[in-house]
């Protein structure tokens, strides 16, 4: 397979305002394809926005929603994949989460929503959708229910696509989790903080040379409501160098994920292989938490 | 508890040369007495070397040999804690590892060897000795057992020390599995070689970031046999920095271990509070491995 050419939409959103948000998915999906991308990874609740405050009910939707709809003809349009963000109106596809102690305030009202990112593919079909299972700070912890699954994948260009949710990937169970399910290309969007910039310098480029993949990860910039957004989203190959790498302003990167690359990487480096199960039992129990 | 000054020796070693070796650590460990330090971390098979060849089972020695005395001599002598890497005959303090398939070659000589690493108190006492768990490449798989105990701790100085050896520190469940444990300084003697300068420069800084501990990392340097070690030793601390970082030059580094500043870091950082064990039991199937 050729490389899969990824566009990274390092965007600052537009709380709120629905409309507004897909106007810019809609334009940056243009020039993604025109520079031959197959892919758009947007940040993380791109669609409605982050700082939302108390209208995240007003504006989540289920996996299947108008929102949804929307990125589909964007994405039909143009002939690529989108990943986007957002606010998810519990639709039933998934279930009960297994751990019921963990749940949103917000449920207690017998309502669900979850932190979400989804992807729909260049036909518009929806290929998969991932909650984010690790929610971060007071904002998500009030408003969002924690997803219970977690290694989401889908198939795309030969690819085998993961999706994880900024404070995810901070987490090295989660990454090494898509590693041992065979992702390929790992897409984190994110909403991540000042002063939090060493995540997206050092902890994206490890992971992805940690568990031999590439790591996509879409970060919101500028001020938002009472966040500050840092940008510098990367693309990080197997090697744990940054293949493109944003600043703070709104950005289209373009980098190449490629396959053969990849599997050559994984042949000489043996992290995968060389790793002793047995000796892990400590990263599962439940005392620690 | 006052900061624990710690002194890291990068150092040459003199392959075979376990007077020559002890040498540069009594010189070493009188310099870093002199500058307050009360711990000096040497780097892995410190004592005889690291590029032995087929002198291995020659120089190895049990945990309480003759090196060990010659260590806490020095360690007593100059008032500091010494960790030293060397080869391990087995002393049987140990006893049989859990996982009978993963032996050396030359076990079946009913002889096992450990590639290990020994802290001595200022006092001499041998706090705690360690067996590299992770094996790498052909040299080490040839004349060393991997060992079987993840976490080995010892007190020192109000700290909770950690000990494992250069490959380890690349495997996040290792360190994941020191955090549980309440490792606050993690000593990693290491003999990195090139191409792997990435993991000096930045997994070991997020390893200490993503653990929220103090990570000392001690190299080798320079050419010793067929291989050539990169220094680049560090110290990290618990926000990714690293408080002091060698060249490729042999030097003995300085630099602060504060258990308060650890405190403060660890209450201001949810990574260990956030974890979710119950959605990590991928990690520990064998199937993977």
């Amino acid at each position: 397979m050729p490389p899969l050419r990824t566009a990274l939409l390092q965007s600052s959103g537009r709380p709120g305002s629905v409309a507004g948000n897909l106007k810019v998915l809609d334009e940056a999906a243009a020039r993604a394809a025109d520079a031959g991308a197959g892919l758009l990874v947007c940040p993380e609740m791109f669609l409605t926005g982050y700082a939302l405050g108390d209208r995240v009910p007003l504006l989540a939707e289920p996996a299947d929603g108008p929102g949804a709809g929307a990125v589909a003809e964007i994405a039909v349009r143009h002939g690529l994949a989108v990943l986007y963000g957002y606010p998810e109106r519990d639709s039933g596809e998934d279930g009960p989460g297994r751990d019921g102690e963990r749940r949103g305030e917000r449920e207690r009202d017998g309502e669900r929503i979850y932190n979400a990112a989804q992807l729909i593919g260049p036909d518009g079909t929806r290929l998969a959708n991932y909650r984010k299972t690790h929610l971060f700070g007071g904002f998500e912890r009030e408003w969002f229910t924690p997803g219970e699954r977690p290694v989401v994948q889908a198939e795309l260009a030969g690819l085998r696509i993961g999706i994880m949710i900024c404070y995810d990937v901070e987490f090295p169970e989660n990454v090494r989790s898509h590693a041992l399910a065979g992702t390929d290309l790992l897409l984190v969007p994110t909403a991540q903080m000042h002063p939090f910039q060493f995540v997206a310098e050092s902890v994206v480029p490890v992971r992805a040379f940690e568990n031999q993949m590439y790591v996509a990860y879409v970060n919101r910039t500028g001020q938002e409501g009472e966040f500050e957004f840092v940008g510098l989203s990367c693309l990080a190959g197997p090697d744990g160098a940054a293949r493109a790498r944003a600043g703070r302003s709104e950005e289209l990167l373009l980098a190449e994920v490629d396959g053969e690359r990849l599997s050559a990487s994984r042949a000489a480096n043996p992290y995968l292989r060389d790793r002793r199960p047995g000796l892990y039992t400590a990263l599962v129990r439940a005392d620690h938490s």
